[in-house]
């Protein structure tokens, strides 16, 4: 049996999400299909996590297990003949356990790093309509990387979890929390252990709330303290986030991507 | 009468292009029933010219006369809540004639500077798939830049016109012809005093052939000097390829829009 772990971009404007819903089309459902095309074979197909509906992937990671011959590294030429052009597979590898260990896409993430993307501009744009939420009104970079600030470190973030979410812990530790500008974008770059459901939505709508001064940074510190959803601020639209980053201790999904990629 | 001016920015990719087609909805056309919505009169917008089907424009240029009492900068908002995500109007204004000398956003261009855009990797990209040529075989930069820069100057453009051209003369002026890599992108970056029908995409194929490695880079200076369609490469598909910035005595696009704008 072969383990193979696939690194998947995709825009997920078109899809209901990662997994499978009954009222549209999910990535992993595509992906099944074109596996079953190209090995004959029903496989379940295990990615490092969901993303909502319209959330979208630059670097996404599952795997699945196949006798197959094809050869791992072709996997990613000949899946892609068969999908559709909003998800391409970038890598294709092997990954065979040692002894009672065996990688997983999920149990196995050391660490997880979304991107959020806003067009801080008069008018929105054409190009990024579906991959940058567009904002009119001004921002302060500085309030809000005061605010972002406050989510370094372990908390429980109770607060920014969206209901209907079924995680043991509301304990997650957040390593890089920061917001940059580049001409008319700002780009929010969080890195944590694992995020809960709508968790990183609901973090940048509350430092949205602070940037646009409705409220002081210390909104966030008072949500982190006093663990409620009410707490909060809204949840922003999903097509401003972005999967960017997965890393293991056996690699991170960087070595598989051009340093330049998206990088405006 | 008022002449206002639009800088508009579109994703061609679910357009015929700019100019009304029998075969499908232009963008000309989407904006002029957005225009007779918000003044009631039918009018005539002219641009700087067609971009093929296809084709991008992150500034295109047009204009039209109305009696309406709009004031000129407001065109832009309104305009916006009217039309399809894929067309913004980045700015609007007013430009009065000034005696015998009317401003027109076709006859008065003095520089159009175009882009082509290849994502050179080995699998294509979710997020640029309409917007840059996929070529996952190597390429060359210092060939294409030998064979860009022969397109320098004033030659006759005849082997790089499309069939169906119904220019007067085939001689046009270069002034910027060069080749850039950004990770994994390579971007063409040309200005000129005006161009023929598909002629940047005959230009682009022709040089692609050099960086490939199928011909040297003298020749494009063999199908500059001799002037027939048959010496020049293959058309290069229209998704690669952005309107990317108009000059005028008047004004230059630029003035409107971000630096860092898709300087991916």
């Amino acid at each position: 049996m072969h383990r193979i772990v696939l690194i998947i971009e995709y825009d997920g404007t078109n899809y209901v999400g990662w997994q499978v819903q009954p009222n549209g089309t999910a990535i992993q459902e595509v992906i099944c299909r074109a596996l079953k095309k190209l090995t004959g074979d029903e496989l379940s197909v295990h990615a490092s996590g969901r993303t909502d509906s319209g959330v979208h992937a630059r670097a996404q990671v599952a795997h699945f297990d196949t006798l197959s011959r094809i050869p791992a590294e072709k996997f990613s030429y000949a899946l892609n003949t068969m999908l559709p052009g909003d998800i391409r597979i970038k890598a294709s590898f092997e990954l065979t356990g040692d002894g009672d260990y065996e990688f997983h896409s999920r149990f196995s993430v050391k660490q997880k790093h979304y991107r959020y993307t806003i067009l801080n501009a008069p008018h929105n744009s054409a190009f990024t309509r579906n991959t940058a939420l567009h904002i009119h009104s001004g921002l302060d970079l500085e309030k809000l990387n005061a605010a972002a600030a406050f989510f370094l470190g372990t908390h429980d973030f109770l607060s920014f979890k969206a209901a209907g979410s079924k995680s043991k812990t509301t304990i997650r530790t957040i390593y890089k929390s920061e917001w940059f500008r580049n001409g008319e974008f700002l780009f929010y770059d969080v890195a944590g252990s694992g995020f809960l459901y709508n968790m990183v939505r609901i973090m940048v709508g509350s430092m949205l709330r602070v940037g646009m001064g409705f409220e002081s940074p210390e909104f966030i510190l008072r949500a982190l303290e006093n663990p409620d959803r009410e707490n909060a601020g809204d949840t922003a639209p999903a097509h401003g986030l972005m999967l960017y980053r997965v890393k293991y201790d056996e690699f991170d999904t960087e070595q598989f991507l051009s340093k330049a990629y998206l990088n405006i």
